[in-house]
């Protein structure tokens, strides 16, 4: 079930990450739009630190990764919640030089058998912030991020 | 000055919008960020309604162009208000038969002699979405508009 498809085609400024996680779309939904839960799997390689984290259609986000070699954050606003199926946001990551370097991010959830297929789409606004963003070691990060999200999964249903 | 560039390269979600407007960035920045002034050129072939325009870094907005046949809406959430220079917002057009079909974009407005280049970014979450919005009649709309805004920077500076 954890296998991880990430896609990047070449000059399109596209992400896509496809994932399948062992439990309904209703409780997957719940992982990534609740903060206790996001504080539960966001920092695979640090303690977790919500500044922000307001789950309606113009809230705001910011979440940091805290490091002994300092911290990581990344911040944005929600523009669609519709649960189970759907969350679309925008995302930057604080730790840039200069800001609007903005993702638009799609997470669609659909039911697959007993579980749920998540499809993450993230929209660039150019090819240049997309291969940025693959070349920090984005593929990592989110590899062990969906691997805590399966540990947290496992305790739930258990 | 009137000339505008609209660019889609053919495998990339992407259109790039480029405009000259004859003030400088502080006067166009406004024009874009304020509710009362964005009234005055948004609609081109109707009536203007805003429905919700809050200016700030996750504030929402919603503004409709009502006519005899029906009214057609867009909304969105704001990323980023950095004056004069830029503004980054989601954009979603209420008129399609599904939501999600979100839109990144990012304004950047740059001194040019005593005017503003304007280049607008627009970033779907796939080249059917993008096309979609060109076949839609998106660069009518877009053309009138920046003709409207001519014609108020006339005005203003007069």
């Amino acid at each position: 079930m954890s296998h991880m498809t990430l896609s990047a085609e070449t000059g399109a400024p596209l992400i896509t990450i496809e994932r399948v996680f062992a439990a309904p779309p209703e409780k997957v939904f719940r992982l990534f739009s609740e903060a206790t839960n996001v504080a539960r799997w966001w920092s695979p390689f640090g303690q977790c630190r919500i500044d922000a984290f307001d789950p309606r259609v113009g809230g705001s986000w910011r979440i940091a990764e805290v490091m002994d070699e300092g911290e990581i954050a990344f911040f944005g606003v929600f523009h669609d919640l519709s649960a189970p199926h759907r969350i679309v946001q925008t995302s930057e990551f604080a730790n840039l030089p200069e800001r609007g370097h903005v993702v638009l991010e799609r997470y669609e959830f659909t039911p697959v058998g007993t579980g749920t297929r998540m499809v993450l789409t993230e929209s660039f606004l150019s090819v240049a912030d997309r291969d940025a963003a693959i070349e920090s070691g984005m593929e990592e990060g989110v590899v062990q991020q969906y691997r805590n999200i399966d540990a947290l999964l496992a305790e739930v249903t258990r």
